[in-house]
């Protein structure tokens, strides 16, 4: 295989040896389905709750708060979708620039008349006012859905402070932390968070994983009917290798974070200090490594298959919107218009990248920079 | 690891090694996200249409009909419930003894005033006659949703009879066929199926993964908004492993079929003859080693948790309702009552099981038996 300098991890990340290590026994011999009354899946229905007590440890929640999914977008229908389900024609707060996810699933509820959404712009440099969202608490508004962190831009949103006010207004708090998780330390309980999405691929577990938070005493419906899997709340068997491996990753990125940030801190440094380009500012509120760039007059897509030709692996924002030929709804929140959101490129380097790949990197973009 | 008798294969299967084989590049080297215009997410792109288009022609259909999620509860669930939202309170008609993945889904429209259900009750045998359908169809009747295999009792509906007259009606087709595909011949052109539910993990596949094949021209809305994966009907990034293995899987089970079957005829003519008790006759409408025998006196939790605990793995009905103390719904829709509810197992060979795993299974409950 040709060597790969991989700068995409805000779309995916390579599972962890230790996370398919961790699962291995359970694609191999330990294959039971944790449902059964029999040795065989009572082991792995332990295994499965150990696996619980630790993402719920490692985010200050309780195991019986954590709910396994297939990902982020099925954890993120489920959270607004069912809890809007529980309103009549309810009121819900989001923002514009949040993952297609959240904003599809708003978008259905509009249509369908099933409850009425505003829709929070960020400011230029890509945040969230937290007093914005207050001024558009009514009576009827049952729910706040701001992510953590942009998925397109890296910047990481005053999650704290907006759980704040949703607790003093006594409506509940939902942040999609699908780009957060594993990266940043995450509290749920210091930051009033009432139900959260993440998703394993997003930090070194494997795809088709993921899990809801949603705090005691919310009683959420299941977007997945059927046996009683989750205590009732997401049918389906257990994704037993699935679920461990997430939880397997989960802990190596949390025992690790400080050091992690640490060194994506340094890359960040790096990246800015030898870009040929003007880049964002040093990361106060935004994920270290991770750039949004718009480089004025290149076509990004070309630049990006080029790149691509050469091993190296960026995006133009988020993978999940390739064929969308409108351009980014990140990119035009934040105030780029024509051109400009034809010209942006995303980098999002984790704690594996290296000096050498940037170096490598500016050196291939450079004939496109003239 | 202690010798394993596993004789619940209907509950879940061993992955394959043909599987785990076709998933571990994509649990390692490749891993970008499909949804990357660089060369190495667009080669895993391709992989996935590939396994698309095995898995389409497994079972008749076109690859742009095959729509990868999670499982087969989830696929039940879309094609239920997205179908019921297309209609003012339809009329959906299904059977008393389906997966609660079905089931559950229906009661939940019920319970929600978005559709009116029909349960239409198997015959003693585990049958249902597809007459008792037709003569519940009327004017607002959408859709019809009837397993292809009843995963408690292994039988064999009248699935092709029944998709006939639903397209005599001019009114869609589901079928559950969770504990059908890959042990039996599917074609749902022939079978006049519009839609059809399927898991990868039923058929040596992994957990976590699963289909819904949906008819062209049939406009069935997400149950997962978000990004535009699986042509806008099933947002989230792809699992890759999990689609490879599964497909993979199916091609090893589709081009085995006839000696499966065979295999299984053969084990289920020696578990009968050498059974010291009643059981079910001659396969003609049940999968072959798949057997519910009821065995009066006996506690058949007590029974379960003895056999595992010499590596026999069998189960007392779905095990996805392992938690169940009310009895299986399905024994209750086939006229079992008070004790015989309670006394009721389900043993489910494949191909892989013997002659000698039978007898050892015999001597073991053999005590219970007195």
């Amino acid at each position: 295989m040709r060597h790969v300098i991989y700068m995409d991890n805000a779309a995916t990340t390579r599972l962890m040896d230790e996370a398919l290590s961790a699962m291995m026994p359970y694609l191999t011999d330990s294959y039971a389905n944790p449902g059964g009354i029999y040795d065989l899946a009572q082991e792995v229905r332990k295994d499965i709750a150990t696996a619980r007590e630790e993402v719920a440890s490692s985010i200050g929640a309780y195991p019986t708060e954590i709910f396994f999914t297939s990902g982020g977008s099925e954890s993120d229908n489920q959270a607004i979708r069912q809890l809007a389900e529980l309103g009549t024609f309810p009121h819900i707060i989001t923002t514009s620039f949040e993952h297609h996810a959240v904003l599809s699933t708003c978008k259905y509820l509009e249509r369908k008349g099933l409850a009425r959404i505003s829709y929070v712009n960020p400011n230029p440099s890509g945040l969230i006012d937290p007093a914005e969202i207050e001024k558009l608490i009514c009576k009827d508004t049952i729910l706040i859905s701001m992510m953590m962190v942009n998925n397109e831009l890296g910047t990481i949103q005053p999650v704290g402070e907006t759980g704040a006010i949703a607790k003093e207004h006594g409506i509940l708090f939902h942040t999609d932390a699908v780009a957060a998780v594993g990266h940043l330390p995450v509290d749920v309980r210091a930051m009033n968070i009432d139900l959260m999405s993440a998703s394993g691929h997003k930090f070194g577990g494997p795809k088709g994983t993921g899990f809801l938070y949603v705090r005691e005493n919310i009683k959420l419906p299941p977007l997945i009917y059927g046996g009683r899997q989750e205590r009732g709340r997401r049918a389906g068997t257990e994704n037993v290798p699935g679920i461990i491996g997430m939880a397997a990753a989960l802990k190596v990125m949390n025992d690790n974070m400080d050091r992690n940030l640490a060194r994506r801190r340094e890359l960040d440094e790096y990246f800015r200090a030898v870009a040929p380009m003007a880049t964002p500012a040093s990361p106060a509120d935004r994920l270290p490594g991770h750039f949004s760039i718009t480089l004025p007059g290149v076509n990004a897509e070309e630049l990006i298959v080029r790149l691509g030709m050469a091993g190296i692996c960026i995006s133009a924002g988020a993978a999940c919107a390739s064929s969308d030929d409108e351009g980014s709804h990140v990119l035009k929140a934040v105030g780029l218009k024509g051109d400009a959101l034809k010209s942006t490129i995303r980098i999002s380097m984790n704690e594996n990248n290296t000096e050498e790949e940037i170096d490598a990197f500016f050196e291939e973009i450079s004939g496109f920079l003239r």
